[in-house]
């Protein structure tokens, strides 16, 4: 494996940025021991936190969430995932190239989502055994702690120029994520609510694209319902309802969301992730 | 609209911070993406969060935190603040340039206690349509998220030397936050509690100044009262009481603050944000 | 005390890391101002959090949260760690060079254990009033906020190459940690837990040393005690038992640790900080 020297490796903009997402969370010191073996690696990375805060061993949420961030980071950015319950087992670690970005992870899904939006050039297989010859691993690499010991040294690498190419041999595919997708039928749309921000906003997983598939379609004459209530229309901003009004909006990842004005649709609608949406044209 | 090249614009020793202050919680990429838009930007820039946590759309706390930091960066920084209730309604976006740091953000109050402090050379209207024609911003802007799509990257041209008269036109002033004031009379000062932090202490409207205006002061001869609490004195440390004693002091924010050593007074007292305070000369 | 110019100060590889560990939390921006003060002094430092969620004024897990990061981090970062109940007291303010790092903070035990673990060079004191004469030091310090005036800016100094001899004179010692020990007889080791991370998995203060100087060790030969669980053997992964099961492994930090798989060992077995473990051989 020739490893071309860190000053050729060095390219584009964008190169050198590392975004970690994990469910971690921020009480210990995991994430920054991760952060400390990037640097020890390539000294040059910017570091970036996507989120540490996914419930524990949440492969949705943690594969949603990055699939929300990654269009948004200059090219090559690498993009480290972390949520792994399956760590020690016989799960591969893999890492992606795509047109835009790199992804490392466990092969669980939790790339996936973000891997099949940016389309995927290659997949490969992280090496660990012939990795920790070439020196690309520390010896040994722990049961408890691939975060640390296999996906912090190969994302600082790849943030140096390494190709993905040289961790290891191609995948056959990737670990998918099934994620609920919306039905359309009779002029209805039947979805839910697959994510819940920090406002307590109701991200469901019915795409732009899926309304406008809909005979007839047009923002103000769409019935949206959840719950108990019935949203007539969309709205172009949160702003557009008095404060308190219950709203349904196209939100920042390009999906149906349903909201309130200066609240928490969640608590005001006693919705959750899961909670079935119907939309209609009237 | 000449914008001088990316060179020619780095200068001074601090150019290049940008700091960050949401009431976006960490538990989504809301944050990361605006770190990825600055660095697609500037990929120089240094990015330091200064919190997440502001409670949703808690105007006061997000205006009372950045007051409270932005003296301490280097100069030139960049602060950027989003607790943006009316996102997507008329209100500005703005940028000012104070002698000391740019700060950028929604024209709703969040910005004036820290351009108050810092004194305001001037400010100017981020006019998203002529930022949107010359491509400082990307298109489209969403009305949901600004963050992402205005204040990031006009925070991140700031950071690279953008002059702050390139983004728009002289506002006519800006909007102010009405914040509490204490009142002086007869030898009392009548304040609240306008802050509580992470130990449970209780910082106050009424600074180090109000206090050296009473007649007869000395940091001895105070009474300080707060509910049924009456307090003699102000102590120089946290650490002149025994263990569980309450105190008066004046903190690190310049403020009179209420704490309780190696524990919480807002617990101990349940007070909190509104709690009215007391102090005369005895 | 002669300052040695920035271009000389820059060295190796690592020069210019600072990490930050407090129990400041998130929520006000006293980590964001430390930061601030940092890049004022040295802007060239690279800032990685370790975490600022220790509970307000525990050194113990501080200290235990830092030991376990600090080997992890290139030569010659610099660990700062502020838990610091004595603020504005006598305590003393310290920085100690060890062969691998530098660490910084007040004299109160929450560098001990990190610091014995990598082992000392030298302790010197920090001399804040002749810092503050030759303008290391910002004037005045407060006596309330020492991360902010004296940590953050002996910190950024060490990072740009200041030698720990020019902070002041050397310590005769440092304040040591009172950690509970783990105590081995007749075969069986009495240990406790000592930390309960995040996914609530119960780190104990027995180590693989320790279980090693059994007589008769082997791996599957182990009984592991806690509240009225008894496990037997040590797994090699949490993968290794099924979902939900009760497993003994030596964790990413060399310790014994009790954990459920894909589950919380912490509440599963109504554990916590100090809870009893015993191990015998079987």
């Amino acid at each position: 494996m020739a490893v071309p020297p860190i000053a050729a490796r060095r390219s584009a903009k964008g190169d050198g940025i590392v975004t970690l997402l994990t469910d971690f969370g921020t009480r210990d010191a995991f994430v920054g021991i991760m952060k400390g073996v990037i640097l020890g690696v390539n000294p040059r990375a910017r570091l970036v936190d996507l989120t540490h805060d996914i419930e524990p061993q949440d492969l949705r949420a943690g594969a949603l969430v990055l699939r929300s961030a990654v269009r948004y980071f200059p090219r090559r950015t690498v993009h480290l995932a972390v949520v792994d319950p399956g760590v020690g087992s016989a799960r591969r670690a893999i890492a992606i190239a795509t047109p835009h970005a790199f992804l490392v992870g466990p092969d669980n899904g939790v790339l996936a989502p973000a891997a099949l939006a940016l389309g995927i050039k290659r997949a490969h297989t992280i090496d660990v055994e012939r990795l920790t010859a070439v020196k690309i691993l520390r010896q040994p690499v722990s049961a408890t702690f691939h975060g640390r010991d296999v996906f912090a040294p190969v994302a600082a690498h790849l943030s140096a120029g390494l190709p993905v190419q040289s961790l290891g041999p191609a995948t056959g595919g990737i670990e998918e994520l099934a994620l609920p997708a919306c039905r359309t039928s009779a002029g209805k749309i039947a979805g839910e609510v697959i994510h819940v921000d920090r406002f307590g906003n109701l991200v469901t997983n019915i795409a732009e694209g899926d309304l406008r598939q809909l005979n007839g379609f047009s923002p103000a004459h769409l019935s949206v319902s959840i719950a108990a209530m019935r949203i007539r229309g969309l709205v172009p901003a949160y702003a557009a309802v008095a404060e308190g009004g219950v709203l349904a909006i196209i939100d920042s990842w390009g999906q149906l969301e349903i909201a309130v004005r200066g609240g928490s649709a969640a608590q005001r609608l006693a919705a959750d992730r899961g909670s079935p949406v119907q939309v209609a044209v009237i």
